[in-house]
C-alpha cells in the first residue's frame, strides 16, 4: 500500500506557501523546479487541492497559488484527501457473497465485520493524519531544521512570491 | 491509496481457518472457490502468509493450510503487513533535497519533518490494526452474523477440511 508521491509535493508545497506573505502568491512553476517535478505533473495535484479548498489560485501570469485557509486550519489528512480522494484503503467487495453457497441478499444485510474492522482502523489512521497541522509542522521546521534549510526556504519565498492586490478570501 | 485485494481474501482465509478443528488443514482450491478468486493468485498470498508465520501449510495432495498460531495472536496488522510487505504507505522521496539550492548533504541529516509525521500517523493506523484480532472477529461473527451465513460457513469448513496426522506446530 502506498500513497502516492503527489502527496509528498503537495504537503511541501503547503508548507511552502505558509511561509509567504499576506496575499501573496506563489507560481506554479516555482514550485515545480523547487521540488523537482515535472509543472503538468504538480499542476494536477496544485488544483486538487484548489478544489478542496485548501489552495487559492489567483489566475493569470502574475498569479500563483495560496492558502484558502490558515495554516492552523490544514492538516495531512486534508491534503491526503484531496490527492487520494475519499476513499478508505481498504474497500470491501464482499467476497463473503461469492462461493457456492448462494445465500439471498438479505444474509448480509449487516455490515461484513471484517470491513468494520479495517474502517475502524482507518478512521484511527485519519484521526492521527488530521492532528498533524502544518501550522505545528512549519513550526517544528523553523525551530529545529537545520539552519540552512530554514534559510535557503526563506530565501526561495522571498525571491518567487508575487504581491497580489487581490484581496484573499481566505478565512 | 488502496490496499491490494489480496488483503481481503487473505483476513477471510484466515478466518475460516480459525473455525477448523485442531491440526486439520484447509486446500487452498476450496478458499479460492469459496472467495471466487483464482487459485494461483490466492497461492500467491497463502505463501505470504506461511513466509510470515501467520499459516502452515502441509504439503501434498491431502495437505493445506492451517493456522500456525493461536486466533488470538493474530492481528489484522499481521495479515496487512504479511501481505502488504513492511513499508509505511508514505515513503520519503526527500524531495526537500531537490531544487537549485544544493545544500551539502550535512542540511538534512535530521529527517525531514513531514516524512516524521507521516510515520506518527502510520504509526496510530498500526497500533488499530494491531487491535484487531482475529479471535475477536470470529466472536463477533458468531454472535451477531446473519445465522444462515454463520451456518454456511460452518457447513464449508466441515466439508473441505482434511485431518492431518502430523502434529501441528501451533504455537
Amino acid at each position: 500500500m502506498k500513497l502516492s508521491e503527489g502527496v509528498e509535493a503537495a504537503i511541501h508545497c503547503a508548507l511552502v506557501l505558509v511561509g509567504m506573505n499576506e496575499g501573496a502568491t506563489m507560481p506554479g512553476a516555482a514550485l515545480a523546479e523547487q521540488f523537482g517535478v515535472s509543472s503538468s505533473y504538480l499542476l494536477k495535484h496544485l488544483n486538487a487541492l484548489v478544489a478542496a479548498g485548501i489552495f487559492e489560485s489567483v489566475p493569470g501570469p502574475t498569479g500563483g497559488y495560496r492558502l484558502a485557509r490558515a495554516a492552523e486550519d490544514i492538516s495531512l489528512l486534508d491534503i491526503v484527501l484531496a490527492v487520494e480522494g475519499p476513499q478508505p484503503a481498504f474497500r470491501c467487495g464482499e467476497i463473503r457473497q461469492r462461493g457456492p453457497a448462494k445465500l439471498p441478499a438479505s444474509a448480509y444485510a449487516k455490515p461484513c465485520g471484517i470491513n468494520a474492522a479495517m474502517l475502524r482502523a482507518e478512521r484511527a489512521y485519519r484521526a492521527a493524519l488530521a492532528a498533524e497541522r502544518l501550522s505545528d509542522i512549519v513550526a517544528e521546521f523553523r525551530t529545529e531544521g537545520d539552519p540552512r534549510s530554514v534559510a535557503a526556504s526563506c530565501v526561495f519565498v522571498a525571491r518567487h512570491q508575487r504581491p497580489q492586490k487581490s484581496i484573499s478570501t481566505k478565512r
